[in-house]
Order: structure tokens, then C-alpha cells, then sequence
């Protein structure tokens, strides 16, 4: 069978292959990418369902608009107030999760050849979304305050590209968060060169300590002219439930008439038994008790992570303690002679019975095969410390 | 802003700017594609749900595979089973609504300026859905019985397309069944030109006498080499709820492996909550009874509207009477000097507040101005009585 010339610009992952070993009995797993299932707000979701089911059946069991379902657009919006955005419920789209904002905005936005600067390291599944639309990537580097700004200014001069797209706070592997000085700087970048900036934000929510600097759109009210230039998708996922599959993005009008009618041929519309259920959820008020509950639970697992990390493993990893989100993105520092490849410790990690995932397949460009990714989302504390120790045996 | 070249491929619906007018206060809508709210099941479904997340609140709120849910997968093999068709649940996945099973082969199997052939009038949404991948579709002509398949054989040996695209049961919006000597024809002509068979066949459930014949799926079976090639896509739209999105596409294990890469970089899987509700659904052996109901009332509707037409309209239409589906699928003939332009007669139509969808739009070459779409799911018995009425007036 000869399939569409547009696969060969992507490959099956290869961390696939690392997660048929997790079913290893005994294994403690810092490669996920996902939540703990035991934060989910089972009780309240299953009110809020019912309550979906009970005033408004048809709207929950009937075809929907492709925009979204309206009460959901509306609390969507009064959620994005809270953090400091003004959203008109019809200046967001509700998306299948917020991958499918990255597929919307690839099949919008991409043309084969295109480019697109992302960050390195970036979110694995960008990186093939926008592949499979023929775009080339290019890499922006990025440090712990998030990327590089005068380093993004070359890179958007030189390559002018279709979109920027960035995760800046607490991103996925990177767990950065990028300061506040540059997400001004991005603003006027946006701006300067007239290039969209994608702000993925799945995690902004998730801070342990004082929260993040306001997202990239908050801070477009100051910038004129930067909000005409600004994508920003949100998801439930990361602190409610991945399996309802609810995202959403904010664009420019244009942009959002075009994703939409891209939405109607991909999937006609998302789920309204999940739009309707996560309505009722946002309406309960139940929200701000589950996010403080997520923010404590993460963040001492993060804490312990780091303590951890620090004991075990010491001067053989450098990394930075993230303030947020689900993961810490550490790098092997070869010192003493200690291995610094981290595909192979991967593979001795998996023999003492612990897992995490290799970074270099983070990298669009010029992977770092010295870096890994850690989850200390579904571990709890017992777990992690003894999941570092075997990691510091395996080292 | 410059968006993607795929674009320009595809135009906003006209249809689009016909369903505006709906609103109107008084209008009888034979215009709409989707099932009547009051079939739908909701206690049944409120049941299902609260299972779901009372028995596996894990499986229904988190990440879930990308191919399905498994035990949606294994429910699903077995309502397959009940239609004559042999699949393991891993021969299928499952798609958001059979819209994105659409999405997923044109992702997968058209590159730009491959042929595919469609029947002329087929499904608006597969049309654009692939024209945005830059398929060059070609139309296949049909009658009450289907896609002709001599003129098909013809049009395969001609353009030698990447696939054929056939609703071969109650097709959207020809209502037409394709007879069972054709669906063999079919498979014959699959396995001579080793040509891919698409059947998609979300209202095969939805007869109203005796059950129209095996689907193209199961028919293979007798005919060697040809499932593996013949891709399927099925849905609980029409007969449960379309809100919960809910489709499968059974297709060969390399196309369903390419299909399920290009899915995770899509919506990562389809909403677990939803699956573990359907799983939950169909479990609960409510099913057969669904369908006898939706079945009657349909059925009665479809006669109301047929003998409706005969009487309001007499020969200035001509149609075949549906023995399934949702759709009436006529033709002006302009008999008597009377309007033989559906379009024109949609205006006057909405003046006399009835609507209907004219059938232009349907055709990916060679539109029939003279068509039009009469959708009997959604109006009552006498409001089908009196829309028809209208619509002899505005005739």
C-alpha cells in the first residue's frame, strides 16, 4: 500500500520503544507524560455529568456548533479572566484537547517548506504535528528562564518564519518557565518582525510556590498590536482530566474562522457530552479547590524530586528545581567520569527497575543526548526517593 | 495573514449561509443532517456514564491509547460481529465520530493531485475534508441503487485513484442502497485493480423493512484478497448520539497503524470519557432496543414524507422512496413548465418557512441544479405533512 508522501517527514518515536518496558513488574516510572489519575475530581465530575445529562440532554448528546459549545465557551472565558485575559466567548475555540489546536493550527497555518521555530528542547508531538504538514523546524535555544530571546530574534530574522511557537511556562521537557522580561521581549518581537506567536499553556496553572508572570497574552494589552499577532491554547488536562479532551484556542478572528472551518472536516466538533460535562464542572466552582489540591500534591512530589536528585545523584546531574508543571529536565554532567549519555542510562535505569525518558528526541535540531526528562507526576514521595536512589545506582 | 496553500483547495460552505436562515421564527427544517433529539436515549446514557466513572474513573478520565479504549474496542468487534463481520479489536480504532476517520485516511493516503473517486452527490464534509489534503476528486455517478458500477469500473481503469469513497447504504444525501450484485461488483473491481474501498456506513443501522444487504465489509469474505482492501468506517451518531462522538474505522493493520500515528499528533485518542460511556452502553444490552425505536419512528416519518410528496408535489419531483437513513434525495423534473432550479426554489421555499437543502452543493464534479435534500429525522409526522405542504406552494 503506498501511503501519503507527507509520512515520510515523520518516524514512529522512539520512546515508543522504551514504553513497552514499562510493564515490567516492579518498575517505578518517571517517563510519563500524564497526570495522576488519583487527583482526578471523580465525585464532582460525575455530578457535573449528570447534571449535563439532566438539564441539557440535547446539547450534550446532539451535534454542536464546531466552535464549541456555548455554555463551555463562556466559562472557558471566565476562567481565562482569572488569569488576567479578556476573552469574548467567541474569541475562543473549544479543540479535542490541545493537541488539537497544534493540528489546526499546522493545517491552517503550515505549506510544505514552511518554517516554524520552536523551542530546544520542545513538546515531542509538535514536533511530528507540524512535520506531517511539511514544515521545518528550527530549533530556538532555551535556558531556565525559557528561550533565549536575542538568540529567537536571529533565528525569526534570518529564517522568517510562518510562527514561533512556545510553552513558556513550565513546558514540556523543559519544565522552564520563561521570565517575565522575556515574554515582554517576545511580545515586541511578535510585533517588530510581524510574526504569530503560539503560546501552548497546558501547565500554566500548575505552580507550587507564587504563581508564573502572566501568560504571553495577558501581557499583550501592553504591547499595541501584539494581540492581532498571538495564538494561545489552554487544556483542561493537565489539571481536571485528559480523558474528556478539552482544549481550546484564542487567535485573531481570521485565524479562528479558518481553524474552525479546518475543525468541521477533521472532527465536526468536539465531544459536547465532554464540553457539556466540563461546563457544569467550571459552573460547580469546584475548580479552584482542585487546582490547590494538584499545586500541593505536584508540588511536594517536586520538592522530593529535587532533594532526591541532589542526594543520589549530586554533581553527575545539573538541572533546575521547576516552580511548576509536571517535569524536571536534568542533564548528565560526565563529572568523575560518570556516564553522560543518556540513552544508555536509560537502558541501565530500565535493569534497576526505574524509567524515565532520554531528551534528545525533544530536539527538533541538534539533540542534547546528554539530557533526560523526569516525571514526578505519578509517583508519590515513598516512590520517587526510592526511584532516584535506584537512578543513582543505575548511574 | 497568509494562511496554508491547502486552503485555497476548499470554500466556506454555501449551505452554510442557507442554515442562517433557519432561525426564523415558524420555519419546518427538512435542512438538517443529524437525528432527533427525543430518540436519544438519555437515561440509558446517564446510566452508562455513571459506570463508567464509578467502575473505571481511571480508564475514563486519563489518557487512553491512541488506537481506542479497550473495552470499547472489544464491544465494538462485537456489534460488528451482530452485522456479519469478523474483526479482533484490534482491527479497529476508534476515531472522534467517523469525521475524523475521513480526516485520518486523507491525512494518511492523499497526497496533492491524487485522484480519489467519490459518488456524485456524496457527503459535503468528505469532499472538502479531502480536497483540503488536495485530492483531485473525481464523481462517480449513481441511482436508487447505488454507485453504476460499470461507469465506476470505467472511471478506476481511467484515473487509477488512490482510493473510492462509497456510502453504499442510505448514502448522505442520495438515501440510495447500493444492491448487493453491486457491492460485489465492487469488491471484484477491488481486487482487479487492487484499488482501496473505502465504505463508510454510519446509517446501515437505520432500515426501516427488511435489512438492506451485508455491508461491502462483510461481504469480502467470499471474495479472496479483498479485505485487505477495504477500509470501514462506522458510527453511533445517527443511531445513539452523535454528541459523544463515537466512530471506528477497520481498515488493514499497516493502513490502521498509519492511521493511528496520524492520530496521536490529531487529539492524542478520542475522548476517554465518551468511550467509556459507549463501552459502558453497549454493554448494558440496551442497544437492540435503541434500534427498533429509532428505526419505527424514522420509518414512519420517511412514509409520511414520501406519501407527502407524492400528494403535494405529484410529477414535479421525482424520487425514490428511502428504505433507510435520514435522507429523501429528489429531483425536480419541471414538468408542467413548474421550477426545475432547487436553488431558486430554496428562496421561495424559506419565504413560505420551509427549508431543504439544495443538492448542488453534494457534487464534486457536474453539479444537478435540479436536486435537493429533504431530511424527515427531525419533524413529526404532521409537521412533515405541513412542510411539504409549503413546499408545493412555494413550487
Amino acid at each position: 500500500m503506498q501511503f501519503a508522501s507527507r509520512l515520510d517527514n515523520v518516524e514512529t518515536s522512539a520512546i515508543r520503544e522504551l514504553f513497552k518496558l514499562l510493564g515490567k513488574p516492579g518498575i517505578i516510572s518517571f517517563a510519563g507524560g500524564f497526570p495522576d489519575s488519583a487527583m482526578f475530581d471523580v465525585e464532582g465530575l460525575k455530578e457535573a455529568s449528570q447534571k449535563a445529562l439532566t438539564e441539557e440532554p440535547g446539547g450534550a448528546l446532539q451535534y454542536g456548533a464546531t466552535e464549541g459549545y456555548e455554555p463551555l465557551r463562556t466559562q472557558l472565558g471566565a476562567f481565562m479572566k482569572t488569569k488576567g485575559v479578556d476573552v469574548d466567548p467567541s474569541g475562543l475555540i473549544v479543540t479535542t484537547g490541545s493537541q488539537q489546536a497544534l493540528d489546526l493550527l499546522g493545517k491552517t497555518m503550515i505549506s510544505p517548506g514552511d518554517k516554524v521555530i520552536v523551542e530546544g528542547p520542545t513538546f515531542l508531538a509538535t514536533i511530528q504535528c507540524f512535520r506531517l504538514y511539511g514544515a521545518q523546524l528550527i530549533s530556538a535555544p532555551i535556558d531556565a528562564n525559557g528561550v533565549k530571546t536575542d538568540e529567537l530574534e536571529k533565528l525569526i530574522a534570518e529564517h522568517k518564519p510562518r510562527f514561533v511557537y512556545l510553552i513558556p511556562t513550565f513546558g514540556n521537557p523543559s519544565g522552564a518557565m520563561l521570565s517575565l522580561e522575556r515574554r515582554k521581549k517576545v511580545l515586541e518581537l511578535a510585533v517588530k518582525y510581524q510574526t504569530l506567536i503560539v503560546e501552548d499553556d497546558p501547565y500554566g496553572d500548575l505552580y507550587f510556590g507564587e504563581a508564573p508572570p502572566p501568560s504571553i497574552l495577558a501581557l499583550s494589552k501592553d504591547v499595541p498590536g501584539s494581540r492581532e499577532l498571538l495564538a494561545h491554547c489552554g487544556s483542561l488536562s493537565k489539571v481536571l482530566s485528559p480523558g474528556l479532551r478539552i482544549g481550546w484556542m484564542i487567535a485573531p478572528a481570521e485565524l479562528l474562522a479558518k481553524a474552525t472551518m479546518c475543525k468541521q472536516f477533521s472532527d465536526a466538533h468536539t465531544s459536547t457530552f465532554s464540553q457539556a460535562t466540563a461546563a457544569q464542572y467550571l459552573k460547580s466552582g469546584r475548580m479552584p479547590a482542585t487546582l490547590a489540591h494538584v499545586r500541593e500534591v505536584y508540588g511536594q512530589r517536586a520538592q522530593a524530586m529535587g532533594a532526591a536528585l541532589e542526594r543520589e545523584l549530586g554533581d553527575a546531574v545539573s538541572f533546575t528545581q521547576p516552580q511548576g508543571g509536571l517535569f524536571f529536565w536534568a542533564r548528565l554532567t560526565g563529572a568523575n567520569g560518570k556516564l553522560a549519555d543518556a540513552n544508555e542510562l536509560a537502558k541501565r535505569a530500565i535493569e534497576k527497575l526505574v524509567a524515565f525518558v532520554p531528551g534528545a528526541p525533544f530536539f527538533a535540531e541538534k539533540p542534547d543526548v546528554a539530557t533526560l526528562r523526569l516525571s514526578f507526576a505519578t509517583a508519590d514521595v515513598a516512590k520517587i526517593e526510592e526511584g532516584v536512589k535506584r537512578l543513582g545506582q543505575a548511574l
